[in-house]
């Protein structure tokens, strides 16, 4: 039985959702892994909500490892839902992955343009809410829960697109990342 | 022995924290709850990340309930740590609670001013990525894994401080849930 592997992320907004998940679990089998892919991308009516967040919590569960893309979604962090599933499989001892488009520290996002106003020596963001500044490339929750569990996170290189759906697709990071799993389970 | 609360939310980035955490604690009392409050308010050099981490991770492993603050952060849905620690916690099978000073839905916080553009009859954001339209005031994986647990999400009235530091502690959403969390535990 080859590894299996939770594809989490934004993807399923993406307008080609449902090729860019094809597109994840043929380089997954690639690798010599399974991947599952999440089933948000079948947006509809409020009365399916549940039926996939029930879906989804059952894909984790047959999940041996989490890759999460976590390139920022409409903010500075990566999007909630795939945050929300990286908490449930970290807290399920799974080992734990990242890929993103955004090499840079979560601070240098939050100030943009510009830099940040302080506060008793730290820096806040212009509602006067402290930012972290840990050096750390999001949330020290999410960065370091995959620390923690032993995983990494992968990078693109910059070049091709620069469209938002085209960053946030980040093939060449999956793979690195894939790279790196691979060589912990093989 | 009380019903331990963890009190998760961006409350850690406020300019009174501290006070803001002791007040969440004296009113859990007063509902005959234990609160434990997460210890990000201590933000300082990296090398202290790993032990926050560490810390808030057994803090929620002694908590019986979470309640998560989970009005809007830095775009439109909850605070990335805030929904990590969710996504934790309804793994470890606790019931969760939300409170948020943002009641509407999450597509309105999205469109924010003006209607979204379609695609295939959905709507897209500016970057035609698919906008979640459950009517739900989050994504879905928040809202239901609340649900699933059997908790509920309170919202705050309107009025008093409309900055973004005073919509943020909104104690009067936090109150609302707890009396919810009271009926269910008392």
């Amino acid at each position: 039985m080859p590894t299996t592997i939770y594809l989490a992320g934004p993807d399923v907004f993406l307008p080609n959702a449902i090729e860019v998940g094809r597109q994840k679990m043929a380089i997954c089998q690639e690798f010599g892994f399974k991947g599952l892919f999440p089933v948000d991308n079948d947006l509809g009516v409020e009365a399916d909500a549940a039926a996939i967040f029930r879906a989804n919590c059952a894909l984790m569960k047959r999940a041996d490892v989490g890759v999460f893309n976590l390139s920022p979604f409409r903010g500075p962090s990566a999007d909630a839902g795939t945050v929300f599933e990286l908490g449930f499989l970290f807290s399920q001892n799974r080992p734990v992955y990242g890929y993103s488009n955004a090499p840079e520290s979560y601070i240098t996002r939050v100030a943009a343009a510009g830099s940040l106003p302080e506060r008793g020596g730290r820096p806040v963001d212009r509602d006067g809410l402290a930012v972290e500044n840990f050096g750390l490339t999001d949330n020290l929750m999410i960065v370091e829960a995959i620390r923690a569990s032993g995983g990494a996170i992968a990078f693109a290189p910059p070049g091709g697109d620069a469209s938002a759906s085209a960053a946030l697709e980040t093939m060449p990071s999956f793979r690195a990342c894939l790279e790196i799993v691979r060589q912990r389970f093989h």
